[in-house]
């Protein structure tokens, strides 16, 4: 076998794992969507069944004689070819799942699947002392999986390049501490100011069939294919790529409150432009798929906060809002409107956070996991730790761990590593941003119109179409110029936040 | 290994192949529901994909082993015991697909899809000469099929076989000609009768939402359980019993014609019943697999005409639907409306066709079928007898073949052999009714009340649970305590339209 066959193997075996997972995409979909209650045990076998399928395809030693027989070759002497970036990630990929032992994957799946369980009772119970030895074994088996995987300088690199390849500890925390010593400060000055929008324009009565006409049609001018993708209804909001011509995304809607659904719409139709627009003939190969969870989140950040709450965007929409809820919006001004869909104020909840706060929530997580995973923090802790680092980063006294450390999910899955990805995402999206407003003249007069094509072909050219050709860090250089910085994020935030509060 | 070893790694093997399908059920679904247009692509490879895994484990010799290590051993004695009827239908399964050459596998999936594609454009055109050599090419491949699996006496047997395991042409010919000798008769008489319902009254407004909420609360009424089961809307309606605590139906709303989504509601309830009641332990052996599609027949047919069109059944529902609908039936009189539903007029379209005359358009293509997989009639001469045959059994010119032989999909996929279980479905129908109402003392009062769980929990008892147990002709022997006959049938017919149409 040749170099090449060897190759055209790896990519065979590839793409029918990538068939492979999209059917368990679509399984998961339905799960969230139309499955009748009594399913759902059958749902769980067939997910283990095709979960089973797959991590047999993944690990089977074939995979690792074929890289061994591409890897060196001339096939991949270019970085940049798509063998190069194609046998990068496959190797990664195989190295993380091989070198992790079955005995270890398994106590995972058995203690998360607890873990998630305990944690639903311990939140709804506000009783951290009974998810405790849940966490307690969670974090000792990533600290195990650290040490299986390998890592430089920290344990916890081993587990950020899970969802952010590349991504070290001494990066990410040199930006966020850059972030947080200039948002600190930024939102403390908004808290002084003493002006305040006038929130309750969002929560009247805003009929749930209308808010989906009106969201499905700014994700339609935002440029996502109906007739590839699909909006739906779920108890939690998520986007599935199942792959090429078909993404789905979901919302939530309250009747009560605009904001929820609209800008979760928004959000979610930013990763579906991605998914929609990665090079579908690479589908199910790295090549033809999302480069990391940063950039995708940058992508749901940029058309919902940067777009989609931008004054422009308004320009253009709030019209048509007005037609759309005549009752709710007589006499609403908009600029009125625009200020409430832009408060910033610190609160406990980070899923309800603005654009603003939201980052010292993830702050905090970053500080706390990297603790647990290097053992300077015990679990034991964790409830007094995250209150004190609460009230120091946004002035606020948490008054229960429901509403504090036990608030989200990801640590009952075992999700140590991800929380950073969604400040990446903020800081990428704004510095893909600033950086196509320099290179596309007049973005904004586009938005005023609602015209935002120049935007999405630019983002088609600089990010989705090199699906994960390039590490996250790479592409961020190849698009703006610079290396990843908080310094656009926060020109951002000072840009839109200084005169709206009379700051800065 | 012990045979009963052998015995539980093919339960194993049985139930993840259920799995696996089961997967392939769910995608099958939401293709004809949610999919976006643009997904069709991949939803091919998906399913590709999944089916050839399927066949792989299907055909796998060491199933061929295990089976040969159990038959003859005493866990398989008792011929009514999980394990002899398990065996017996998986060595029949595994018999036909080892049997077919891959060679012949694979030139009648790749005739059938292109012969699928010219039968529709075919039909559109009304042009059967183009569909002609396609058509020559399945029946070839049919044949050499029948051929290849083996048969005793006709080689329709073969084909027969895989839809009603265990049914014979000798057997399916001596029923449908009793059928048709009393059938034909009796339409005549109703022709000459000079009674025609008024038909307007279920050809006005019935607005979409609320035909949905009726039928939906019939369905219900029936015993269909939503919490294990949906209903939404494709242009062709069906019920995919995807697994234990899934069973999902589908309809086509017509808002200017009543019958259409109704009656189709409750014959896909009655297959989503017996899909629901199915011995759940069993799922993925044929013990906890449906019977036969004859069987699976009755059960939609049951309830749909027996049960669905019959007078007691409006007496309950009629107020409830001039309530539903009070524009449309506004001065219907129950019985104007009871006449409606069961107008018997031969028609050309056997899928419009009313429950009497449809036997004869199945009994007509079974005839056809009989004689071109016997080399008694070439595919040339089809639309002429077709033509003949249809004016001798319905009295009616066939005026194109678009409307004639082109009509149903069915032969362009290769399912010849496949007809026959709709009328037997009919037959069976009629006797289980029949047994149900000597064992059930006055079922008719419980359907005047709306009330159904007694016939459902006897259908349970007799066909449900035995799922795959026993074949159909047996079942219906346990069931009714006789073998199957036109007899319960023609019965019913003639005290039904008898009284109606002032005939017999």
């Amino acid at each position: 076998m040749t170099a090449a066959d060897s190759y055209a193997e790896l990519v065979r075996r590839s793409k029918e794992l990538g068939v492979l997972n999209s059917c368990a995409a679509v399984l998961g979909w339905d799960q969230q969507t139309y499955m009748p209650a009594k399913g759902a045990g059958l749902r769980g076998e067939q997910m283990a069944f095709l979960a089973g399928l797959a991590h047999g395809k993944a690990t089977d030693p074939k995979v690792g004689e074929l890289l061994a027989a591409v890897e060196g070759s001339d096939l991949v002497r270019d970085p940049e070819s798509d063998a190069a970036a194609n046998v990068r990630e496959l190797r990664r990929g195989y190295d993380r799942s091989t070198k992790l032992p079955a005995s270890l994957v398994e106590e995972l799946a058995r203690v998360t699947t607890a873990a998630q369980q305990a944690w639903q009772q311990a939140r709804a119970a506000n009783d951290f002392p009974a998810f405790r030895p849940l966490l307690e074994q969670v974090v000792a088996l990533k600290r195990q999986e650290a040490q299986a995987v390998g890592y430089t300088d920290h344990p916890y690199n081993a587990l950020l390049d899970e969802y952010e390849p590349g991504a070290t500890v001494a990066e990410v925390r040199e930006v966020f501490a850059g972030l947080t010593r200039s948002l600190v400060p930024l939102i403390k000055a908004i808290g002084d100011s003493g002006k305040k929008p006038d929130r309750s324009v969002l929560e009247r009565d805003f009929p749930v069939e209308r808010q989906k006409v009106f969201a499905e049609a700014a994700a339609a001018a935002f440029g996502f294919d109906f007739a590839a993708g699909r909006l739906d209804t779920t108890a939690h909001p998520f986007c599935s790529g199942v792959g090429p011509g078909d993404c789905r995304l979901t919302t939530r809607y309250n009747p009560r409150f605009f904001s929820e659904a609209f800008f979760g719409v928004l959000h979610e139709t930013g990763h579906g432009l991605y998914e929609q627009n990665l090079p579908a003939e690479h589908f199910g190969t790295p090549v033809g798929g999302a480069c990391s969870l940063g950039i995708h989140e940058s992508q749901s950040r940029l058309w919902e906060n940067q777009v989609g709450r931008g004054r422009p965007f308004w320009d253009h929409f709030f019209p048509r809002l007005r037609q759309t809820f005549p009752a709710a919006l007589a006499g609403v001004e908009p600029e009125r409107f625009y200020f409430a869909v832009n408060e910033v104020k610190p609160s406990l909840i980070r899923v309800e956070a603005d654009e603003a706060t939201y980052n010292l929530h993830v702050a905090l997580r970053f500080e706390l996991e990297l603790g647990l995973i290097s053992g300077d923090l015990a679990v034991a802790d964790l409830p007094g730790a995250w209150n004190e680092r609460f009230k120091a980063l946004l002035g606020l006294d948490v008054p229960d761990d429901a509403r504090g450390c036990l608030q989200d999910i990801h640590w009952s899955f075992g999700g140590i590593g991800y929380f950073p990805t969604y400040t990446l995402g903020n800081l990428y999206a704004a510095q893909l941003m600033a950086a196509a407003r320099r290179d596309l003249a007049g973005l904004d007069d586009d938005f005023r119109r609602g015209e935002f094509s120049r935007l999405k072909g630019w983002l088609g050219q600089h990010i989705h179409r090199h699906g994960g050709r390039y590490r996250a860090g790479e592409l961020c250089r190849r698009a703006t110029g610079e290396p990843l910085s908080a310094v656009p994020f926060m020109s951002y935030l000072n840009e839109k936040f200084g005169p709206l509060y009379g700051v800065c």
